[in-house]
């Protein structure tokens, strides 16, 4: 295989920080991590250059793909935000650039892991892609004619704070109603732990797993709990898979995509999540009954999706 | 002016079929209408042939632009699914062409109108446009990298049908709480009618207009109260503003256009409405603050934008 074949991708997450070789078919050939240096941008920037130094030490100067959660600018040399670095309008490219002495591409974390989807994963070959990426939040990425759709000021994928109740739950952005506050491990965990609250008997699992603390539940252990067939927890995921639905609904009217992937740690879990989510899609897409329905998968590349897509699109940077 | 720059657009709305002879900037020649025969597919496809030949006997087979509500499969040669005119998967391009005897070009009548913004309108030379048509529901349309964004089945621009209130007013869709229940000229028909039922003084001028029959209650007949200075019905046109705004900013937090234009009779009207919606899209888009706001801007052709924007596609598909 040609160096020029690998890429190295790094995805910067709130706890840790991702990075792998990765070869042109999107196979991770080493990969590495490292806690992160939570608002201390030069310590996240030294930690990068050591991890891609430390892996890309045998093929010299390949590119490098780096995801993060935020936004970046028009030609993507700058962060404008980023929730996990504290990076506010930083020309983040051209420092990494010269800290490592090769081609660095900055992508946002859910676009990457759309973009891996799309070229490795569950949407392979589909016009029009909508990847949701569903964790403590609702991120999300849009693949539109082979390329990252990312508007007019690169702010696209804020899927999860769209109104989807209006006057309803308080959210972080500011808002309320987002859907983020219906459809997310944080909406699971804010229900398992009013549910604990009642000290309902059909919640007795889950009040013994939280030892009957309320702030204890997360959406972690509700669908821990769910995965071993509580009712309780089950009946939670159900009905936020009626609300991942609607809002599946509502994003197909819009943006017709041939498939919708859902993914992260909430949406990868083994539950009944997905297939109520389709089931209540079927039953609320506008015009259906005229229109085909836009497939719903699982993704495919699990938590390595982001770190694989920052490498290809750093490789496909370099070729173009 | 050569011929070949002439085009003819063809706008069949639900009472009128309007025909216009269109120049390359957008300006209409010479125009026609007749009534719509509703329901009578070969009557109305007699009728769209007539006004053509009146149009166009003296440019010998410029090409033809017909939009229509309803989606047209993927290479536009056959209308799926039209309301006003019970076309039913028909192969209507190909049935047109060969009885006007030149190029027949389809497309969705808010497609249409939108384009026509984009070419000659409120948002020319805009990167990323969404087009609302506010009438009696909502209608909407795409245009992303100079082109029509069609999705990958041809039924984008949904937007009205988008749920904004989960479990509110039913609408004719077959769902509950849709947009356009609480943004358009039939919500208002609706709003102000149960206005009128109520017998509030507050509502004297609507109760007069209507002679106390709520039934003949319409979204005009509030719009036309609204604009001469009437409280009660100008309070209905604040109300509605806010979930114009509400539905806007969900729009743009997911497509990030640069622009928002508002067309349709409703969103022509000199109400209040759009200042009232562009308001509260300032209050509610998620990040604002973080990144730019899409302007929002009245559309600038009218009831013409359908013709207009028919014709001028027409015009380039014969040039591709």
């Amino acid at each position: 295989m040609r160096s020029s074949e690998l890429s190295i991708g790094v995805d910067i997450g709130g706890t840790k920080i991702l990075a792998a070789l990765v070869d042109a078919d999107g196979s991770i050939v080493r990969r590495l991590h490292r806690h992160t240096p939570v608002r201390n941008v030069p310590a996240a920037e030294r930690a990068i250059a050591e991890l891609v130094q430390e892996l890309g030490d045998r093929e010299s100067r390949c590119p490098v793909g780096v995801g993060a959660a935020g936004w970046m600018n028009r030609d993507s040399s700058r962060v404008l935000f980023s929730p996990h670095l504290s990076w506010r309008d930083e020309p983040v490219r051209d420092r990494l650039e010269s800290q490592l002495g090769r081609p660095v591409t900055l992508v946002n974390d859910a676009d990457a892991a759309g973009w891996a989807e799309y070229r490795f994963g569950a949407a392979r070959g589909v016009e029009g892609v909508v990847c949701l990426t569903l964790g403590t939040g609702i991120g999300g990425s849009i693949i539109l004619g082979g390329r990252i759709y990312r508007g007019s000021s690169g702010a696209t994928g804020e899927f999860g704070h769209q109104t989807m109740v209006p006057g309803g739950h308080r959210c972080a952005c500011g808002n309320r109603g987002c859907w983020e506050q219906y459809a997310s491990g944080n909406a699971l965990g804010r229900d398992g732990a009013e549910l604990v609250r009642t000290k309902s008997p059909v919640a007795h699992k889950l009040r013994e797993a939280c030892h009957d603390d309320p702030s204890a539940v997360t959406g972690a252990l509700v669908t821990e709990l769910a995965v071993q067939g509580d009712g309780a927890c089950s009946d939670l995921i159900e009905e936020m898979g009626q609300w991942l639905g609607l809002g599946i609904s509502n994003l197909v009217s819009v943006l017709d995509p041939g498939m919708v992937v859902i993914g992260g740690g909430l949406g990868s879990a083994q539950t009944e999540l997905l297939a109520v989510a389709e089931a209540h899609y079927r039953r609320t897409l506008p015009g259906r009954g005229y229109r085909p329905f836009a497939q719903i998968r699982r993704a495919q590349l699990g938590s390595s999706a982001g770190l694989i897509g920052a490498a290809d699109l750093a490789r496909q940077s370099g070729d173009g």
